[in-house]
């Protein structure tokens, strides 16, 4: 991508509207835009994270035998009455009639429809277990939208269901989820913590909060550094030492980014949808819910991940991988640039910035910390001569001056290392 | 994937709910079902088809310049009403209330957010030209919603919005835009014409359609099928001869799957939305849109590609490129089995689907052609024994009995084959 054919730009200003890092950092790199209250539109550098975000989760929800499905986000608020939530999720459903004034929810949360459709689609427990998700736009009428898309009115879920022959075999997936979560959080580079946590409104007696560590997070988490066990505030022993090992805990905050939840006969029992067991009985199916913040992610990242110039993303999310900046007149042009970038693209097709923009460098400089790519490659007349090129690690600040043509493998490796320690 | 472990089975009855033929094999072959009038859960299979559609549309839109951006379904009454929209679409636009009382629709098109957003962030035609596209759930509240998916309340589109300093240029990318197009439905893999057209809702004095051609089709196209020149039938000559090479034209129906405009200043006038251009002057952008109905695109193929037993897919958007069906008791652990598809997993990775269920032949043939995989590889006690398998291929009928190791180069040589005619 070349920065001259890129229509958006940074902020130098600081953003009136933003409470917190995430949402400045976000308007100011030129992420986000907001159209109402707690509703954003993404730019096309937002996009290409939440793409790498979701490809992350696919794979991941694949490789735990999860099929993807896509359900609607209008709701008929038949379904909805039948589970109590219709009165009981209030002003935070958005309900709308459509031309027949029919009533309709638009989607917070999908129980209701998948246990219904699972219970058309399954009949015996043969066709069981079944474990469903989807990657999917969802609605929330929050009271206080806030934070730009850490607490949105629209947002990108991930959630998925299970439907289980037995208790046992829900368990089992509820394990397989936990440790899918795991994976997912790992991969995409986040310090990450694990607790237990209480049901809310989905329901359910067992469930576990992912939480992303920041300085900003509105949740505490009592952790214990010595043996990574950890729990919500809520659910913490009174005593102030680990339950496992015995060391002494510790507060800190965080930003919850997932959620699994198992339900047992909860949307079951009252929808009246089972499946004949081994025995030939009609019995109610086990279920689990398991949901993801996909938007969410990003913001949560940027609060725990950046400094005072900008983003720093980890590599498995950033927009792009590199930013190549050639400095001073002409140097965007010259020979060896163009085969470096060439040879990047091969490395990694796509994932190189170009900003072959007519400005100084400071603003150059300025722009890829805030934008917070990677790595930058920094290409000045003093060591392009000599044909070499600097190489700067956002994350660590550390500058590396090498030879062009060494610097794709530099970069392939410091990638195979990060990926590898995650 | 196993289907052992494939939940969702066939339907051998008619579905009575069904019109057209689309809709009804949609439905037996276990890829829809109908949660609301013309409101839809996509089942596994169909998702797996509509992540190829929409990956080859992003490819050519990227490779047409186009950058992806994500924008939100609700959207603020006041924008609609600034270009009188909020009037002029009646009751086909859903509208909802927030829980401050304003005033939102959900959005069935998105010129209004994207012509506001673009005010933001462009100001001088150096930024220009834009291209933004997105994929993205629609809603649009028809009065007559039926034939499943080819005519939905909720929908799955890509729409893209142009943004030109100049009228050259707008046609310059209106121009790209029916290349990008027509290789996308070449890459599909359907039979289709691009025929000029009226501007409808949207506007503009400058639009095409694109159209599969379908005996079941709601709209009417008169073609020469002598040098591919077509038109809507409202805007063909009375003449019954070609205007291009004087042939005798034929009227066929056909689907609409995707739409061009060449909007000019209708939406950046009303909406006060300019730039400065080269001579410091403020104007309105030329613009341009551009919309693909992407799930419409499965219904639309299907009643292009079936026959009597079931749909026909093209290899670019099959669910499965291969259906594997052992034959009798234990042919699905047989060593030469299990080794043919771990052969055909490294040169499709995830794309066999392993019919390993204990039921008879007729019933494995008949889910196969019902569910339309370009290939079937059949493997009775017969062949194997000899270490043969057979090949059939849907769309032609034709049969190869050949040695089970070199299946898998068939396939491939065949898939080459049919892609390059593309």
């Amino acid at each position: 991508m070349k920065a001259s054919c890129d229509p958006v730009q940074t902020l130098h200003e600081e953003p009136a509207e933003a409470e917190v890092v995430s949402h400045r950092l976000m308007l100011r790199a030129g992420f986000v835009r907001k159209l109402a209250g707690g509703v954003y539109s993404y730019l096309p550098m937002a996009v290409r994270a939440l793409r790498k975000v979701e490809s992350i989760i696919r794979e991941e929800m694949n490789s735990a035998g999860g099929q993807e499905v896509l359900l609607p986000a209008l709701q008929p608020s038949d379904l909805w009455e039948k589970t109590g939530r219709w009165q009981a999720y209030g002003p935070e459903l958005f309900r709308l009639h459509d031309r027949h004034e029919r009533a309709f929810a638009l989607g917070p949360t999908h129980e209701e429809v998948i246990t219904d459709l699972v219970s058309q689609i399954i009949r015996s427990y043969r066709q069981l277990p079944f474990l469903a998700y989807q990657i999917q736009t969802k609605f929330r009428d929050e009271r206080r939208p806030r934070f730009g898309i850490l607490r949105g009115r629209e947002f990108i879920m991930k959630d998925a269901y299970s439907f289980s022959a037995s208790e046992e075999n829900a368990r089992q997936i509820y394990a397989r989820m936990q440790e899918a979560y795991g994976r997912i959080f790992l991969r995409l580079g986040l310090d990450h913590r694990m607790v237990e946590a209480d049901s809310g409104l989905i329901g359910g007696n067992l469930s576990h909060e992912f939480m992303v560590m920041a300085d900003s997070g509105e949740d505490t988490v009592v952790t214990c550094e010595k043996c990574f066990w950890a729990s919500n505030i809520e659910k913490a022993p009174d005593a102030r030492v680990c339950p496992v090992c015995g060391s002494a805990l510790t507060s800190r905050t965080a930003i919850e980014v997932g959620h699994v939840f198992y339900l047992g006969h909860k949307y079951s029992a009252p929808m009246e949808t089972t499946f004949l067991d081994s025995a030939g009985k009609e019995v109610p199916f086990f279920m689990g819910c398991y949901g993801i913040g996909v938007s969410r992610i990003l913001a949560a990242t940027i609060e725990q991940s950046h400094d005072d110039k900008g983003i720093i993303w980890p590599v498995a999310m950033a927009p792009y991988r590199t930013a190549v900046l050639p400095l001073g007149p002409g140097m965007s042009e010259r020979r060896e640039v163009l085969s470096l970038l060439e040879s990047l693209e091969s490395l990694w097709p796509g994932e190189a910035y170009f900003d072959d923009r007519e400005i100084r460098p400071g603003m150059k400089f300025q722009d890829a910390d805030l934008r917070g790519f990677p790595f930058q490659v920094i290409l000045g007349d003093r060591h392009v001569d000599k044909g070499n090129g600097e190489v700067k690690i956002r994350r660590t600040g550390e500058r590396l001056v090498l030879p062009l043509r060494d610097i794709p493998a530099l970069l392939s490796a410091r990638v195979q290392g990060i990926l590898s320690e995650s």
